[in-house]
């Protein structure tokens, strides 16, 4: 049985809850937060606290918190025994300012309202030291099937790659529900075409998927659309992205 | 039972073929294609023909072909009495040369080796005449149950709308990639993120599902991203879009 001190109430913290719960041999043992407020829906399950010095002894403290806050909460743990891990994509392992130390960072969006299948979230894993990095294999093993070992160079520049497919595809979806209230087009029109997208993806690569005005270098049409877009940084993001598709395609020959 | 000539034998006109074959009371007569190779794997289940002078008579003769070719191809026609429809997102009914036209534009993207469940995909109708429009509804309805009337003004909106959330997402799919590929990180990692992203918006509009450093306004991730990435174009979209997240977000306040 491995047992778990969960530090935040955030979406990561419900999600990572909710999972370790539904896992066989993981006992979260406490939750911690800030605001008692933040911890009422977690402490019909678990006993909760708001003092950092009442943290119970466990086999792992996991943080669940803003990136900002990893450095400053890790040292008021003040624990040299326990292995404590954060679970950001971009902060270093070395931010924590504890003796045992290392990196749980489940790579999916979570957001409150929205039931994920925890066990095809891939999990990426660090840790200073083996033994650490063997009960963190444990642990991810328990409520994944997708567990990767990676050290802090390879987890920013997979962050990166997740802002882009993530963060800003989703604002590329809110640019186009724009055009749509422009127009009065109801934006799930657009929703097979979205979910469409991002299956072919598993069965094709991007650069092969590839369509589109900017892919032939069709003129004609890109001009048109220009002409439609009102908004100077949306037509700003039309041409970049536009020159980038043409590029890369060019490329290609 | 309404008879089409289908024109055209690129993905889309494939994908058309298969939904009128597997629809009820529809029969296509006969596909033109200006390649009898193209046409080949039409041929075992109906009529074909590279000559447009030996079209035969139809209800609807529906054009799968580029949209550089639309006018050109409708010129040739020459037929006074037969609806001409063109299945383009961006260009105008009035392109057609013909008498009687329409257009029906299948909202997705369409690729070769990918099934596509047709009756879910929208398709947008408009006619110069209310009969004709009577005629493509009834075609519509038999391969699909998402079926829209739009005039051409609003579906050149729609398709640039398609452009944002098809052709330039594919493309953030595609830096993704390399951002992976250049670290040896495998690309399917991102597999999972990438859908719940696409399935999320249709629970969450795309506004409230935006998380990220940008919208944060996260200097310090952001920094450091800018810093990871080499190519001055993917500095520039990821600046470009964050800013744009940004100013989206600081507009709600």
């Amino acid at each position: 049985m491995l047992s778990v001190v969960l530090l935040g109430t955030g979406n990561l913290a419900h999600h990572l809850f909710s999972a370790f719960l539904n896992a066989k041999a993981v006992n979260v043992v406490q939750v911690y937060g800030r605001s008692a407020a933040h911890l009422e829906s977690f402490a019909k399950d678990v006993p909760t606290t708001t003092d950092l010095a009442s943290l119970e002894q466990a086999d792992v403290y996991l943080l669940a918190i803003k990136d900002d806050s990893i450095a400053e909460v890790s040292q008021k743990l003040n624990r040299s025994n326990t292995l404590v891990v954060h679970t950001s994509g971009s902060v270093s392992m070395d931010a924590l300012a504890t003796n045992r130390k290392g990196v749980f960072y489940p790579l999916q969006s979570f957001s409150k309202d929205r039931a994920i299948n925890f066990k095809e979230v891939p999990i990426c894993l660090e840790a200073g030291q083996p033994e650490d990095l063997n009960l963190l294999q444990d642990l991810a093993n328990k409520v994944s099937t997708s567990v990767h070992l990676m050290n802090s160079e390879k987890r920013r520049k997979l962050h990166l790659a997740a802002v882009f497919i993530n963060n800003f595809t989703n604002h590329l979806y809110q640019l186009g529900e724009q055009i749509c209230e422009e127009e009065n087009i109801p934006f799930n029109i657009l929703y097979p075409l979205i979910q469409e997208t991002a299956k072919k993806v598993a069965h094709l690569s991007p650069r092969d998927a590839q369509t589109g005005p900017a892919k032939r270098n069709d003129q004609l049409t890109m001009k048109d659309h220009l002409d439609l877009l009102k908004n100077p940084i949306h037509k700003e993001i039309y041409q970049l992205v536009s020159e980038s598709i043409r590029r890369t395609h060019e490329e290609k020959l």
